[in-house]
């Protein structure tokens, strides 16, 4: 990948010059990338290497500089390369990632791979890893490490201090201190900072936050970001029934979680399905399968669409009355348009915990102020644009031949050759027509994508996944319906 | 806001108990508040109180806590306490407050209120608050805060850690110590948890990182949020031209940023304009204001679709062929669909620097290959589904009379008694007419979706803002100018 940041200037490396550095067992140039350069951008240089290459990184390089470089390849990439190594660089290269990181890959991992890792972990890593496993898939049990450091309230700030010392190395982070009292429950935190400006006897206890938050193993992902986001956290408690400590989630993981719960947010917005994985690392199949459901779905959804319109065209208002139809995409798309911004609000505003489905009085009376004045601004818009079109002859009503010239010479339009008061009374009504339903369709839409979001939030559902294909199949029916309830009272003559 | 985290025991205050504890001046209760909540939970309860009990919050409870307090209050909120707060009270909230909270809250402030604020403020924070306004919104300049540590590499971790207990409380992060040379250009980061197991008579210079990322005061916002992700950063520095250091930035507002920029990428999604505030802070004015332009602009796009749709009809192709009026809908929103999924893709990934313009031609490559299985698989259903359609009566063709009843008794369904040779043969070449269309419509529409993204960004604007307005438009277009070429094709006699 090139680096677009003009601005920044970050050490780079090419996969050119890795794999020339490896080749020729450039040991002091390897480990001197290895300062120079962020591990991950080395990692993902090293991405298409031959397992054989990737081994030799790993037998130049000194574990301390490997940990992260292996937690950086992608997920095929670790695969081939668990099965290129033997047993003891498996053993040395497994034990030390963290157990979070290691139970991310094993997830994805064919069963004889994850049986490899599984041997190769040793006894405490082998549990934790077991331990990870059991959890759901996006709740905070699946998300925490279990490498933390945690201290009784009565312990002295000196203590406290020697102990991190001595043990935080292999803590995911020492800037966050975890306390319990004599029953072992959690209740509270400490940050370094606190630590290194307090006196050594201190104890814990005194300089403590109970102000904190924390979760349980079951608490849902999106929850927790949104949690570190309100609470600026550098890392929570995750707490099994009887309040103790058994995890904790640090804030680069609760990073991950927005970015993927954006993405996802993003995606069902455009009626596809989300996926974890970059785009470069996915093969055009799985991208297709990301995609094809949702359009047939949304095609047969669009059925009862078709319905309508084969119904009024086999009852002939379309060959009286063509005109009609030149306006039925405009007045669809603006209908889905509209319910659609507002749905996109509610998605975004329920997942960020803004308000809730308790909520909905509330929020559908804002909506329904803001949606008359957003109809009748475009409906007003849409009768001048619409007299504009017919009287500049993009569109034409079909009461007079297409062919008849205009005639922009005549100063008074309303008597021109082709502007005729019949005409014009005509061309007036129609405009009043599309605006008119353009109104209608515009305010029942948003109070549509109003309730459909907060509807799917109440019976505990993704407001995400059901409210965009519904709305747009709702809207496109009901849009029709108005447009041509409209038509025959403006014009009984042709319906 | 009510808590809908049922696993999640905040403590928490309601805005009533809380008011109670102002007017009785129940400063030891308050303090207790302030100890056992969430700072910013207890600023969301006093929102709507009047200025006068929020001022006797600021007089009950010390600055140490009242800090984040004010930081935690709305725009609004901010705006009339300062107008109600006497000079000497003014002087301690604003000098207790970061500089770039600050600027944050003075930069949407009517002059007046600005210039009370600044008059406040100390010679220091006025002069932080003057740099940091002069930056463009947006910019690492604008997001950064100018409490800081920085060391000289050749200070030793003994002097560098009794330096962060003497000045330490005044910095936004302890976390991670800025190291400059003797230039005074910055060379590196130390985080404290180096120092604490490093040993006293090291320098920086023997412990501090150098493969860390930083950037300009002019790099965007966007850039930051990515560096700030994929380098797992608690903090990141900001340099001048000469490389000298000037401000830092701390995760907290890196995720702030990625939160907004996510909200900003759904807005566009759906077609309408971001806000920074929100919901509930947002008037049904301001909420319509984000909505009706565009609803206007792609009315206005739109005028191509009615065009073409009212030629054709003037050609009186609808008149002789009724039915194909009636799937313009499902095409129509199955091409639109087929390349907002394409779009949404690029923009996430071009968000999130995964490829860039320069990669247009190997994505295209991609897309061009997904979109053949797609257009295949949805084509090959739609075959299906309308013949079923057409069987089943849900829509008929018009060459029989529609109150023909179908007849089902009849097991030969090829000669049934609508279902005549003539009759199934016209069926099926309808239905293949809708179908190739359908794969035609989705096969470009994925294309023009991809390109139109990259082309945004290869020009430089957001691909988000012009992308998915413009795909509608194009494909609205291109799918009916597509369905009656293939319509003229296929039924010569009617055309």
């Amino acid at each position: 990948m090139e680096n677009e940041h003009e601005n920044v200037i970050v050490t780079e490396i090419t996969p050119e010059d890795l794999l020339q550095l490896v080749r020729t067992k450039n040991r002091t140039g390897l480990i001197d990338v290895f300062e120079k350069v962020p591990t991950i951008d080395i990692a993902e240089a090293a991405n298409d290497f031959e397992p054989s290459d990737l081994i030799a990184i790993f037998r130049l390089v000194k574990s301390e500089y490997t940990a992260d470089f292996f937690d950086g390849l992608s997920q095929d990439t670790k695969e081939n390369l668990i099965k290129a190594m033997t047993d003891k660089e498996l053993v040395t290269v497994i034990n030390s990632q963290s157990a979070d990181d290691i139970v991310d890959a094993v997830a994805e991992m064919p069963a004889n791979l994850a049986s490899r890792v599984l041997k190769a972990a040793d006894k405490d890593m082998r549990a934790d890893i077991n331990t990870l496993l059991n959890y759901k898939d996006g709740t905070a049990g699946a998300l925490m490490t279990t490498e933390y450091l945690e201290f009784a309230s009565t312990t002295t700030v000196a203590k406290t201090i020697a102990e991190i010392r001595a043990k935080g190395k292999d803590a995911e982070t020492i800037y966050t201190i975890f306390v319990r009292n004599r029953s072992r429950q959690f209740v509270g935190t400490a940050d370094l900072d606190d630590l290194i400006f307090a006196k050594d006897d201190e104890t814990l206890e005194d300089i403590m936050n109970i102000d904190v938050a924390y979760c349980y193993t079951s608490t849902d992902q999106e929850e927790i970001a949104q949690m570190f986001r309100r609470y600026d956290l550098n890392a929570m408690a995750v707490l099994n029934e009887d309040r103790c400590l058994i995890g904790v989630i640090t804030v680069d993981d609760a990073v991950d979680v927005m970015t993927e719960e954006a993405q996802e947010d993003l995606a069902l917005a455009t009626h596809m399905s989300p996926s974890s994985k970059s785009y470069m690392e996915t093969t055009p199949w799985e991208n297709a399968k990301k995609s094809f459901p949702w359009l047939i779905a949304l095609l047969v959804l669009g059925t009862f669409t078709t319905m309508i319109l084969n119904r009024l065209e086999s009852q002939r208002i379309f060959a009286s009355m063509g005109i009609l139809i030149a306006f039925v995409p405009a007045l669809m798309d603006t209908g889905g348009n509209a319910g659609g911004q507002t749905t996109g609000l509610m998605i975004r505003a329920l997942a960020l915990d803004e308000f809730g489905p308790k909520d909905t009085g509330k929020v559908l009376w804002r909506e329904i102020r803001a949606a008359a004045i957003v109809a009748a601004i475009v409906g007003a818009f849409a009768f001048l644009w619409i007299t504009i079109e017919q009287y500049t002859g993009i569109v034409n009503l079909g009461v007079i031949p297409a062919e008849t010239p205009l005639d922009f010479t005549n100063t008074n339009i309303w008597n021109g050759n082709c502007w005729t008061w019949e005409f014009s009374s005509h061309a007036l009504l129609f405009s009043s027509l599309v605006a008119l339903t353009m109104f209608s369709a515009i305010f029942v839409s948003k109070c549509v994508g109003t309730l459909l979001p907060m509807g799917a939030s109440a019976i505990k559902k993704d407001p995400a996944l059901l409210s965009q294909p519904m709305l747009t199949t709702i809207m496109d029916a009901l849009t029709l319906v108005i447009y041509f309830l409209i038509a025959c009272a403006f014009f009984p003559a042709y319906a």
